[in-house]
């Protein structure tokens, strides 16, 4: 058991905190043979880096992976992969207001809870800045997954403000640093955002995941359904407070007749093979049943909270238990969710790619 | 790794199909000492089981539950913990309609699809039947808990139709069958369970569980996060789509300063400690803040989709992959999340007292 | 993490006492497809079964397997194998001396210290009657590995007295109740034995088992060693006290030109391809190098100590730290390594099955 | 589940190749709140590290340690543990005869067996420099199990050369580069080895390591025993071909009554508790019954092969199934068991650790 590792046969370690000297991942169980260099992994890496708009934390990081073992001439050798990134913006920085109050909606007071004192430096061991390691071991993950696997992620909702679906262009979200999918929506929540970061204020965000061309039995019955390890890869990801596959919560107001995914003979297939997958007409159920894959996308969706540090004072205790007011200076994100769509993605692919090798164990 | 076990210090391994000779857990990691009797697992059982009102399956099984190890002169002995529960209601039934046709929504063909048959009696593996064995776990784990920790559940919305949560009551919910917290909420249900059940159609719900009590510092950052595990355990329920945690969907709709959690120190604490829990002015975080406990109530809702055997024929292929309707006769529920109430508390239980012993390995 | 689990991705947990209803074990990861029935496993538990000569204990117990999941028309389904055995043989005795005494060399003052209080009839869980259901779980491992794959074990030593090595015969061991593969060896231990077993007194012995068969590259470097999990294997064993693999021990005195497991092109391969498996001209490695399987045989020795439970008084205390004399009175086994062969079988097959699993999950 | 991890509730993953960049390890599960500084694990790697006397490898090594992650002002976190050493003395190396040839006793024909191909650069994966790590996690180890825990090893024999227990001496070990406790054995053993290196040829070795202090009902029955992870742990080391607790082996040829550890009363106690730990008459057990501590010393032996890396040319094979003969040129140590006593006081401070969480967890 361990806290810091994800996966079973597809596994990562991660270690690090915000303002060491560094943050870095162990990924063990890589099978033998998959191309891997650094120049695949740092493009995922650039995605999620901060700093890269407006938008986003301005703090600059170079975010540069060093792989440290387990490739010999590009290939990997299924020995574990370390691999390292740097912090290179480490601010000195007075951090004695930190060190002695607990934000609110931070971490600070339940880390001090569980154990006795923390690593208050950038949030330690809770900052987002752990998420590029998760975003680094998705792009190994996706060299085992293979390109007849495609993930892609996109905010779909800021605030109360849900994208334009029927602009939807995957392209677009290559033009714009909010991961948004419409080229409509794209300038309304562009506005909000900036209306809020002045305002010192936050919102919320909702990003969805899409797996395509994930072969049916992936998953497992009960315990080790898909979309259970679905649920806790997500909701791992700081700031998260609701994972949904498929039509989610909104299944909860379909009817039976509407909610079922009918199937039939795919007319289409070139050999007349009477096993060839079936098609279905609906995909409310988010390409898996009974925890196993469908064959259709896999869908999920993941609401991030509100940025918890904000400009505003908030009303909060010290580590003596006095009441303190608490105002959050300097460089933050108005809206952490926006860069959360490379992260899910990076979930998505570690999640697929540990049942990839689960079913190949068991089943063959 | 096993994909039939949950939990890791507090852990169990289900096994059995709806229509062998039984089902059942093993318990192991339970510490020493605690009072443990059929009696004490029996009651969470019975408010699980079907045949209860006229709104579940009419299938009658005693689900009697027997203590087979672990337990000496009535005290858990740290062994493992077998129990088990004999199915007693196995109709004789042609099943050789559902053996070759793939009805929509179940996991009838990614069974096939995974392991190339599948036992086709009654859902085999698939059954909710397999529930039963969490809640039986969720009664050990419970005692693990004390009676300092309370544990409760109720339905929160079916279909369209929210509860009346100005009318909350605890109490109102052993006198009903929905696990309706509302009087006033009650007969509204009643009625539309009745009309689903004669148009032979079905009806999503949403389940809220809570858990009062749980002290600061239970859970762990990044991997181990409590809140990871919850979304895992609920999303492994059957039927289940969503998951989220305190606020969840809706905090993507606050701002910043709407969702922090203010916390004040507690006045009335009787030893003016200065250390004394604070007080939390809301609890939109749901009594989790990165991954640990914060002290107050841990909330969770799950959403469950509408049951998928109805009355109406679906499109569906058959295991030649030829053009079927299917259309379910027979016993079932209009909405399986009613009875998915005892089912949360126990996924609740079982993931707070592995995070209670989790805690005590690492800090003691 | 499980104290009663064994494997990874084949992987059993194992529940009940000596002297309550029932034993059994959950296995969890079976491939589906394969060929089970309790008549597959009965005949290796007949093999281990106490009462079946007089050099063993005369408790008579059925044995009888159940298996109550996981197998539908005598197919694994991939689903997990619940197998139980009841305990018939429970004769209604007196326990309050062994409830009071701590019996030098058993587990009573260590389980006291650990849990505060033990199941003491029979032992409880530390009785050798767990060993039953190992070997149940190997008759499974066995389906698993397939025809191709030969695991027989044997007595090598009792006492001070090695086998005659020079007259092995395999078959000679059905002929014996000793696991004696020495027609010549047989008289002499069987008068040991019965000596020993007259004068209330107690020997210790070695067993020896070999796979036959195994596959080149099964195994992992570093912790997943196959040696290491076979080690862990054997010495989980009641009474077992030390483990080696191929020389063992004795490679301690070879020189490293002894000791080199020489290697030469297979002439007598039918079809000349160059990528044949080597011949090796020896085998002092026990047919793992580097924790991974060579295609040589695997060759693993495990220690017994004598029996704990003799005529002859013995110093201890009890459980209120007072001095006394404890004897053990009633049916014992005066050699309990005669009765280990099967169960290191078992478990010898248990470990080849989760590598293989494991080698195909991580190596296609 | 993970190939290269070591541990449950105190885990250590490592990682790195002997011809990478660096090799390191990441700890998980430490406590929060002890003491660590990299001054305090040096000493540890110092006294594993090549190049310290003529009777070992002349490999040079700095093997500096840095900690990366999971200490904050001196103290553990809590947070994962991340420690690297870089390897400065990559020699560049004509690799070719080794890249293409299979060394006998080496793990160059299962690892391509295995995984299709190897990273040949000084044994890669399999090379003894993953040693070094283990002493790191080891020093961290024995900060948890604190000052009343004394581990020490010594080599106990040589080839056919057993040291001379009559004088032990445990003082003695710092003073020579064998880890012999006998002032009257090392001269033989020195002597012994100049003479195996000069001719090119090598020897094995018997480590002896104990633990003092350990109190009474760590462990765990069955499948958690106490010397079941020790046998693994100790067998993962490389070179390891037998491990054996206590009498081991020995106890074959014990009787029944020669092997009971008898205990009494502690007299000496100095209070008159009635529960106070009993005085052992022997510990033939090696201070383990069950799979629980006694709180006997805990003592375990391994066994060490030849090193397999000798002058004399010896038969094999290469890459495309040729006859070659094959002889190691360059530096190499006559006895690998020579510097394994720190490794398996590592190991032995490893298993332990994680038995003082394991046993908190279950037990308070």
């Amino acid at each position: 058991m361990s806290h810091n590792s994800f996966g079973h046969l597809f596994k990562f370690t991660s270690w690090g905190e915000s303002h060491g000297p560094a943050i870095g991942a162990v990924i063990d169980g890589c099978p033998p043979g998959y191309l891997l260099t650094e120049e695949i992994i740092q493009p995922f890496l650039d995605a999620r880096k901060p700093g890269t708009s407006r938008h986003v934390t301005q703090r600059r990081e170079d975010d540069r992976v060093k792989i440290l073992s387990g490739v010999f001439e590009n290939r990997t050798t299924g020995a574990p992969i370390s691999l390292m990134i740097e912090n290179t913006d480490q601010r000195s920085k007075d951090y004695s207001e930190i060190e002695n109050t607990y934000r609110p909606g931070h971490a600070d007071y339940t880390y001090d809870a569980k154990y006795g004192f923390r690593d208050y430096r950038g949030g330690g061991r809770a900052s987002a800045r752990e998420t590029a390691v998760r975003v680094a071991a998705g792009a190994v993950a996706r060299q085992i997954l293979g390109d007849d696997i495609t993930i892609a992620g996109a905010l779909v909702q800021i605030g109360e403000h849900p994208v334009a679906r029927e602009d939807w262009d995957w392209d677009e979200i290559a033009r714009n640093a909010l991961f948004c999918p419409s080229a409509t929506t794209l300038p309304q929540w562009e506005e909000l955002l900036d209306n809020t970061r002045k305002a010192g204020s936050s919102l919320g965000a909702i990003v969805e995941v899409i797996a395509h061309g994930v072969p049916a039995g992936w998953g497992a019955p009960v315990y080790g359904k898909l979309d259970a390890d679905l649920a806790a890869a997500m909701m791992s990801i700081p700031a998260a407070k609701g994972v949904e596959i498929g039509a989610g919560f909104g299944a909860v107001r379909l009817s039976g007749e509407q909610n079922a995914d009918e199937m039939r003979h795919d007319e289409t297939a070139i050999t007349d093979n009477a096993k060839s997958p079936p098609v279905f007409l609906s995909n409310n159920n988010g390409g898996i049943l009974g925890g196993i894959s469908s064959g259709q996308d896999v869908v999920v969706r993941t609401a991030f909270k509100p940025t918890s540090s904000i400009l505003s004072p908030r009303k909060s205790i010290d580590r003596q238990g006095k009441n303190v007011d608490v105002r959050t200076k300097g460089r933050h994100d108005p809206c952490v969710g926006v860069r959360a769509a490379p992260i899910a993605e990076a979930m998505l692919a570690c999640v697929l790619a540990d049942h990839k090798l689960r079913h190949r164990g068991q089943c063959g």
